[in-house]
């Protein structure tokens, strides 16, 4: 009989077993349960809860567990449901009946909100180095693009011209702030549970603090009830996560558009494309796409998890064990994509004549041919009409804005002078020149800042 | 060099072989991939496309490859990204070149299309199985309970006594439907896609209306494009399982509220239920908050997969290979709560004593009261109000309806006979004798009814 | 006080009259909730349940509130909630006390439940004619390009070539299928609930056939805990619209790259693009935009219903109230995108030309070529991998594979002949003449199959 | 023709203008339109890009129309789209051509981004005053419970007795980590993005620095591509609200669960009741049951949004114009439950007697009993044993644990003394005596410490 069914008159069923156990799953929190685990026995010895010896025994007893683990000879047993009592099970049989006293004013309740909270700050900060990589990544090639004009887009319709590293740089924002997001994640995943017991508070007379020094956390909780049903931090988890690929979708999504033969922006490196099991020309950019795809896996755990916390009565209950599965895979899914996109990055070959070419086709100068006539004085709403109507000529006769005569130009507004035509995608550029701007003297200014913030934020 | 990657010049870098793999989980359609080339192999043969005998040579090598699988042996390299590629790479290794013939005409774009769709028409089907095990404890439980008295809830609050069996045959309802859908996704994945190639079809003299037949398909696809493209069949079992999770989740939370200690409507039996690390007295109903939890999983499996396709361009992306994991976890997760509760229901024990005495108590009566009312000319809305004065007088002396005195009774209406004073949980029970209403009678039938719908489903 | 409230003792909190009103929203349903009434007025006095006077002038008096709201004229009030006491109540003005006996063995629980039935019926068929006029766009423009080439695309790279109508059948493929999707909801919300009462079931001698067949119901509900209680129906119309913006979202994002400056394929009539406040010569595609986007909302709408439904207990909670608002919007929003989808689709202007260019260009005859090899016996292993080596050799040179000379073909194998040389985009989709293919017949032959279709679902 | 259609050469069909018109909703964002508009103006004129007279005029022309729209008497007009064209055509009806200067260097992209940056700063200001409030009412019934006990729960069985206010403040842990969010959400929104244009930047010489001044922002956006398509902080405040209400969620379950008669915990002050139209007894807790459902309508709002935004190629995409409405709805939904909840709990009767009878029966001083144990030095895990063994007997025998003879615990171990009889309610609440812990002592304090942090944050 587990040692948890000491009132139960039947052994479980085996369904039951198979449908309740987590230790399929679980087993990935081991260190966590065991580094835990012996703060709280030292604690314990300590404090006087229990002899010293025993406390030694029981730290030396799951020190060679934590090896046994590491080195991949644990015998792990789904009979006995999860982590923590693989653990002890295991510990019972290094050291006997000793082992019995390390669960000692702790429930499952507040060890597995300890070992969730270790997992959370370890992956945050996991995710934190992935960002700075690909951060990385970004400013070399934004650093490597500082001349390349690429056109911008609204409406997946050319609007300006702007430097491909102004385009870049807009990532790095984003990812910045992803950063701050998961700052924040970490902050409030950082709270030591232990002594909350099952959802009371413990009765003995434990050092919370001393437990929570060891094990690296900033405070100890204020609240045993609330420790032990708050799933807060892997919830803002899988939110700050699905931000974070949603951004990455976007920069996947515009890679498989530049790097298609109607864009031509830009190769992928062969290593980093794909074939086809049919089509002997194809060259596939499938990590652009699966990245994409894994946003939808993401998003739906943070739906599951929001789902699963929704109406619970306090304090712990059983429909807190599915908070796992998905959070692990909602990190193993954004640590990878950012690793590969990272190294993907690097090898991407930009193809500047191609795009300073689609930059000049458009009527991409438009709003700066409006912009000359506001400053000879014209209302911005009639430089408008004016241009939109140029652009009407233009078109009709298949010409870009610039091949317009100077006599076309005077027929539609006696404003324009000669200088008009002097209008071009290196001066539009070079006139946005406020701070986030596109203008060369501004994006060079952004890429330093960025890279500053970078440094101080790894 | 991958055969799939003829003309790239670099083999595929590390970290993309392993972010873009599917082996890991798409080894679990095996026997569809194998059955589908084993189809696809013979429709060859027959139809000329490569010789008898090299047909014969791949079906023969592929059963063999299907026997290595089933027993285990098969060697699976992640280096082949995919069971596709694994199978034929096998093929090769056991019969040489002419293994190469077997993908004529094929792409991994239709034959993924395949294997999906044999999965989901085995996947519905076990669910159905799954249905009609369930459905047939509900039923058993609502025929041992068609005397059982329990009082109706809305708003959690008392309501109207019922007849458990009533209240259990509504989950039959439920579940009916989920039949019903189910059967909708059954017919929608029953559609033969090979022939459809990459996306343009195949250039070859195929006979795709046998391979049909061969494979248990009842028609072949329309549009190759289409073919290749949709998982329409996948979202569709993901929304017919969120919503027989939801049932799930209903009957779970009131399998949690009848067995607190507050309600006690029902015992769990001991093999079902599990204990506590820390309070030896605590009786869990585990499963039944499970199950509650898992509905997350699959609302957010879902959500991800409807992500997924989102604003997709034709034809086949890579996006696609995400639709695999999160379905076979919605269909593993649904099948195995739909097992679980069948056992677990059967081990139900209900007290038919206490569930009366909760249906005696709250002024259930109140509405028979007022339909007294009414049967002796008072509009609705007057007895209505009469009503709600006798229960606030009751109230306030802390005493049920029915305890009231004849004098009582009168002094808020005349209308009120002795007759009032024989209205009680039974006469409430047998005047809702319409079909659908809980009146004894009703209910036998409406057991019947069910048993022979799901003898027809079954 | 509200004649809800007989018992209370207070009136209502002014703040939480507002949080629970709900007809701001559910006035929209007043038809339904009107004709319910009628058709269960009618039935009391049929059956004897109140006077037959009584009935007919219950029935003049709801005629005429209903002739009120269609006008305009009706004064809703917030402090009546919902509409079911907003039409009782001016019943009441109307006709006097006797209106007190409409709600006589009848809830607001089952009273809702028909109405939201009603409502899904009428919705089902609306999206119904909706996704008809769709596809009756699409198989025009099909008509009009059966003999106009595109290249299909597969990871958005140039795959192989295609007739535009072959593309554009796939969509006809998808909306066919949300068709049957309807076609499943429609009739899964076509039972009718009156006679359910709160709960249990209304102790008159209701004849609740008599009612269904009035409002046009197939049947009526079986368990009257399930009848007050299940939103399957909302949901699952949720669930098939969410599938329909899916579709509509893929279509979106094609017509936004195709007519981008770089893909060039189609141009928007003028009448359905839009401008830029400060760019004077855009010219954006906002109403696929808008799709696409949109797709989004109805998701959201579809996951907060199934939410709401979670793990509620039997039988009616206030909880349901929270159907309706989701639902109308994602009725409104999915029928006026089918609807302004078939508008836009008619103005489409695409310019075969450059289709028919970017077809050639990118390898596209890759794959014949292969099958070329094929034909003449070279496994299609060693073929893919040959033509892969061509497409490198001819990538060298900046050719396409069409421009290689016959030595360079014969070069790499010596299987190829001259004919390699009349491999075109025309005997390309020529040779994908099996059902479903690209082929010129196999299109012509699917566009009648899916005229025939469309006819009968009309 | 609209002013932004200068170079489209049809007006806007009548139905894309239905579809794509965002007035009925976007009017909500006027009064910052127009505090941006104002400041933007300024700018300009100080600047010199407009003469000081035109920003003057600009300047008094928007006030004029602030006041109108406060008034009720502005003219929307749904033609003009959206709020920006709204106020813009006023404008030149009130001031004529001078208005045409206004969105100089300005583009609807850059100026939506502020208007929308400025609601949520007020959003998310006016969440942290409900929960402000909200957490001042937990306090207030906490401190006037602060010796009520009541039986603690995990699973929904009666676990520990508990502090009622010990129970509340772990509502006070949740509600101030919401606040912690919106510190955060507040935070990222606070960026000030005028002067980023459609998506280059303006090419004037803007002083950006003065307009954040102006209009409370505490930076400028520093990449004008991203100011323009970045919608992080609309999907935070729904993630952040997402989370909240799940909290609102719980607590709406336990007073539902609280109020039903099997718990009996609490009645609901009759004004924050509702009734039923049928049955005249019921009293239903309807504000927390749409509470609990609300939380579907903030989870599908936060799903939409997230999906609206994967995979938007950058900049501007009219994608982003759906992120309206459902911000809307996320903040009145949480705003309004936090201010309801705030005024209903003010309003609860706990009936303490009931609650303490509840705390005694369940076996709930098992843990107490086996922690005597341990403190004589049994090893924890057999003293759980020892003590399921008792709770066994004592069930057999249909007592509490409490009830069992001295001779009987020492049957079962002979470690047990008479001081075991002490343990009782109040000892086992008085030993949890750590940070955290439900003793009376810390319970006390972290009130007090609750009450500390919620005057800093308020």
């Amino acid at each position: 009989m587990k040692p948890t069914r000491s009132r139960l008159k039947k052994p479980m069923a085996e369904a039951v077993q198979r449908y309740t156990a987590s230790i399929a799953y679980d087993r990935r929190l081991a260190p966590y349960d065991i580094a835990g685990s012996i703060a709280h026995a030292r604690m314990l010895g300590r404090q006087g809860v229990i002899p010293g010896e025993d406390a030694e025994a029981i730290v030396a007893g799951l020190e060679a567990i934590g090896r046994e683990i590491a080195e991949g000879a644990f015998p792990f047993r789904d009979d006995l449901e999860d982590i923590h009592m693989n653990v002890e099970a295991r510990l019972a049989e290094r050291i006997g009946d000793v082992a019995g006293k390390l669960h000692t004013g702790r429930s499952r309740n507040d060890q597995i909100a300890l070992d969730m909270r270790l997992f959370c700050k370890d992956a945050a900060a996991q995710v934190q180095d992935g960002l700075s990589r690909l951060r990385k990544a970004v400013l070399e090639q934004a650093e490597a693009h500082v001349e390349t004009v690429i056109p911008g887009y609204t409406h997946l319709q050319r609007a300006q011209p702007v430097l491909l590293a102004h385009h870049l740089l807009a990532y790095d924002e984003m990812l910045a702030r992803d950063g701050e997001r998961f700052a924040g994640c970490y902050g409030r995943a950082d709270v030591m549970p232990l002594g909350s017991g099952a959802l009371a508070g413990a009765p003995y007379p434990f050092d919370r603090e001393s437990v929570a020094r060891e094990l690296g956390f900033s405070r100890v909780s204020s609240n045993s009830m609330d420790a032990v049903s708050d799933r807060d931090f892997v919830i803002e988890l899988h939110a700050a996560a699905a931000i974070a690929m949603m951004h990455l979708s976007r920069l996947a999504e515009e890679l498989i558009l530049w790097s298609s033969t109607e864009f031509g922006f830009v190769e992928l490196d062969d290593a980093y494309a794909t074939g086809s099991s049919l089509m002997p020309q194809k060259k596939n950019p499938d990590v652009a796409e699966l990245a994409r795809a894994k946003t939808g896996r993401v998003y739906g755990h943070l739906m599951g998890a929001l789902t699963v916390m929704k109406a619970l009565p306090l304090a712990y209950n059983r429909d807190l064990q599915e908070d796992k599965e998905a959070l692990f895979d909602t990190v193993d899914t954004l640590t990878s994509t950012l690793d590969i996109f990272a190294a993907m990055l690097g090898g991407l070959r930009f193809d500047p004549e191609r795009m300073r070419q689609a930059a000049t086709g458009g009527h991409l100068l438009a709003t700066d041919v409006a912009d000359y006539l506001v400053k000879k004085g014209v209302p911005f709403r009639e430089a408008h009409r004016i241009v939109g109507e140029l652009v009407r000529q233009a078109d009709d006769q298949g010409k870009e804005l610039g091949g317009l005569t100077m006599e076309e130009y005077q027929r539609v507004s006696p404003e324009f002078d000669r200088d008009v035509l002097a209008i071009d995608v290196s001066t539009s550029i070079a006139a946005r020149s406020l701070p986030g701007g596109t203008a060369p003297r501004q994006v060079r200014q952004a890429i330093s800042e960025a890279k500053r913030r970078l440094s101080d934020d790894g």
